[in-house]
C-alpha cells in the first residue's frame, strides 16, 4: 500500500456546538504524507482511557443522547448542560479529533534515516487523534513494539504504565515511602498494584466493592480497603500505618474521600505521637488528583493538621518535569513489561463506527472499573 | 524588683479534661529562675491572635460556657462536643498555657553576657505561655525593641508581621508575581495590604462587606472584592486579571471560597487563552489555607483544569524550611516598622482574669475581624 494524498482516511470526531449540542461523528480527512522526520501509521489499536472521555464526550449529559446518520457513518449529538457551557467555552465549534494512545503498523516514511528505520515496523505512540483509520507522527514519539509484541498489546503503553510509573517516581522525589491509590481495582490500579509488588513498594488499595476486593486480592495485593465497608476509616487507618503511607493518588475526585485518606494518614501518624501537636502532625500529607470518576465537589474537612495539601496531577506536565531522560527511562521499563506488569485487558474491541453506537457509549461511557474498550479503526 | 524561686506569678491554663469539658482557669505556679543564657521577662502585653484561640478555646461549644470562681481567679467551663473530641485526643488532661508572643521588660537574667545585656530591656519574643505575668526565654529568641516602643507597639512582632512577609516571601520562592488574600480587613490583611504597597506586589484583598472594602480602600487598597455582592466572582476574576495573582492565602478554610479563588484564576487565564486546552490552563493555580475562620469543610468545585494545587500553610514550618539567616531578614524589617507597615490596633486591653470574663470571651472568641484582643498580664 502506498497512499497518496488523495486517499482519504476516516476519523472520529467531538464537536461541542454553541447551541449547546454535542456532535460525535465520522469524517472523513485526506491521508496525510508524513514529512522526513515522520511516519505514517495504519492505526489498529487505540484504547478508551478514562482520560479520553472527557475530550470525547465533553460536558454533555449522556443520557440526552441520540443517534442518526447510518451504521457506517453514524452521528451521536447529546445536550450540554447550559451552566457547564462555560467550562467548554474554548473548544465551542471547533471540530476536535481524539484518542491519546494508540499503536499500528508503519506504512509509509519521510525520507530521514530514522523514518526509513520504522517501516513495516509496529509501533506505539501517543499525542491525540488517535481515532483515526492512519496518523502521521513524529518518529521521535514512536516507540517499536518488541517482536512478538502485537499492536493491541503495545497499545497502552504510555498512559496507564507511565502514570503507574510516574505516581512511584513522584512518590521517592517528594520522599515519600508508601502510596494510597482509590479506584484501585482498575487497570490501572491492577498494573500500579503489580508495579508496587514488583518494587517492594507499600500500596493501599481502596476499592468500592467485595468483588474488587478479591479481585485485587488474588493478585497479590496485601492492603485493599473497601470504602463501601462499615469498617472502611478504620481498615484504611489501620493500612497506612502499617505502610507509613503519605502521598495518595486518587481517581474520585469528588465526594469526602480525599480528606479522608488525609485524615486517616493523620490518625496513623498520630498514633505514634509522643505529645500533643496543636497544629496536628509535621509529617506532610498529600494527596494528587488525577481523575474525576466523581465529578461532584470534593469535600475536606480539613481535620488533619496543616501539613497537608491537595492538588491535581496530570501525567503529562509531570513527564515535562521530570525531562526527557527521566522519561525516557520510565518508556523503556514501560515497553520491556507490556506482558507482565504493564498488560491492559480489554472487554471488547471496536470499529470507529461501532465506538459511535449509543450502547456501547452506554457501557464505556460509565468509567465503570472493568470495562475497559480498544478500538481497531481498520478492523 | 528581684524575684525569687519562692514569689509565684499567674498564668492562663486551658484544659480539656476526658469527660469532654474544656476548663480555663488561672494558676499560680513559681516564677521562674533564668538558666544562662535565657532572660525572665515580665510580660507587659500579648495579644489574642487567631492562631491562639485554637489551643485556648480547643473545640469548645463556647454557647455552654459558665463561669464560676472569683472575680480574681474565674474558671470558666464549656463543652466538647462528643464528636470533636477526637481531635482533643492527644492534649486531654494536660493543662496547657497559652500565648503565641509577648513583650515586657526583662527583670532578671541568667549569666552570660547575652543575657546580661538585656536587663531593664523591653523586649518582644514568642514560644508559647505568653499569658503569664512572668516567663522566662532564651535570649535567642528575643528581639530588643527600638528606642520609644512599647511593649504594647512591639508585642505582635512576630505572628502577623511574620506571616504577612511569609506570604510575600512565599511567592517570590514559588514563582508567582501577585496575591489574592482573604479575610484582609483583619489586622494582619490591613498589614499585608501595606506591605503589598510598599513593595509594590499585587494584592487582591477579599472581604465580607461593604464596610470592609471601604476600610481597605482608605488605606490605600487598589483591589477589593466583597464575597457578600452580587457580582463577586466577576469582580475577583477582574481583579486576578488585572493582577496576575495565581496565589492565594485564605483564613477562611471552609466553605467554596478557595474553589471559587481557582476557579476566577482560571478564567483570568483562560481570557488570554489562544486555543482549547483540554486540561485548562496549564499555569498552577494555588491556594494556601492558613486559618479556619469556618470550621465547616472545604468544598472545591474543580472546574479550573489540573494544575492547581490546595493546603496548609503555617508560619513556624515555613520559617524552618526557609532557614535562620533568611528568617533574621524578615525579623529585621519587622521590628524595623513596627509603627508603619506591622503596626497592630487593639480595641481592647484586659488582664489575665479579665481576659477569662464570659463577656470577654464571647467578643474576642468570634474572631470577628476589627476586634483584636491586647491582654497585659501585669495590669
Amino acid at each position: 500500500m502506498n497512499p497518496g494524498n488523495t486517499e482519504t482516511s476516516l476519523q472520529i470526531r467531538s464537536l461541542v456546538k454553541g447551541s449547546g449540542e454535542l456532535e460525535l461523528s465520522l469524517v472523513s480527512v485526506p491521508i496525510p504524507q508524513p514529512g522526513p522526520d515522520e511516519v505514517l501509521l495504519r492505526v489498529e489499536a487505540t484504547p478508551i482511557n478514562p482520560s479520553d472521555l472527557g475530550l470525547l464526550l465533553g460536558a454533555a449529559d449522556m443520557s440526552t443522547a441520540r443517534q442518526s446518520g447510518t451504521a457506517e457513518r453514524p452521528v451521536v449529538t447529546a445536550t450540554v448542560p447550559e451552566k457547564l457551557m462555560k467550562a467548554m467555552a474554548a473548544r465551542i465549534d471547533q471540530s476536535m479529533p481524539v484518542g491519546n494512545e494508540g499503536a499500528g503498523t508503519v506504512i509509509a516514511a519521510g525520507s530521514s534515516a530514522e523514518a526509513q528505520a520504522l517501516l513495516g515496523k509496529t509501533v506505539a505512540t501517543f499525542g491525540g487523534a488517535m481515532y483515526s483509520q492512519h496518523r502521521c507522527v513524529k518518529t521521535a514519539q514512536c516507540v517499536v513494539l518488541p517482536p512478538g509484541t502485537s499492536a493491541a498489546e503495545g497499545a497502552a503503553c504510555f498512559v496507564n504504565p507511565m502514570t503507574a510509573l510516574g505516581m512511584v517516581e513522584t512518590m521517592r522525589r517528594e520522599g515519600h515511602t508508601a502510596l494510597v491509590h482509590t479506584a484501585a481495582a482498575s487497570n490501572l490500579g491492577q498494573m500500579l498494584n503489580r508495579l508496587c509488588i514488583a518494587d517492594h513498594v507499600g500500596l493501599v488499595n481502596v476499592v468500592r466493592s467485595e468483588q474488587q476486593e478479591q479481585l485485587l486480592k488474588a493478585q497479590g495485593a496485601e492492603h485493599v480497603c473497601n470504602s463501601s465497608a462499615a469498617t472502611f476509616l478504620r481498615d484504611l487507618t489501620d493500612a497506612i500505618a502499617a505502610t507509613g503511607a503519605t502521598l495518595a493518588f486518587d481517581a474520585i475526585g469528588g465526594g469526602p474521600l480525599a480528606g479522608q485518606i488525609l485524615g486517616c494518614m493523620e490518625a496513623a501518624l498520630l498514633r505514634s505521637a509522643k505529645e500533643y501537636q496543636r497544629y496536628g502532625s509535621t509529617t506532610h500529607k498529600q494527596v494528587y488528583i488525577y481523575g474525576a470518576l466523581d465529578l461532584g465537589p470534593t469535600t475536606l474537612t480539613r481535620n488533619y493538621g496543616a501539613a497537608w495539601g491537595v492538588a491535581g496531577w496530570l501525567l503529562l506536565p509531570f513527564l515535562q518535569k521530570i525531562g526527557p531522560e527521566a522519561m525516557r527511562k520510565l518508556q523503556v521499563r514501560a515497553v520491556s513489561e507490556l506482558k507482565t506488569t504493564f498488560a491492559s485487558h480489554y472487554t471488547k474491541v471496536v470499529s470507529l463506527a461501532e465506538a459511535l453506537q449509543l450502547q456501547e457509549i452506554a457501557v464505556y461511557g460509565r468509567r465503570a472499573t472493568g470495562e475497559k474498550y480498544l478500538i481497531n479503526p481498520n478492523k
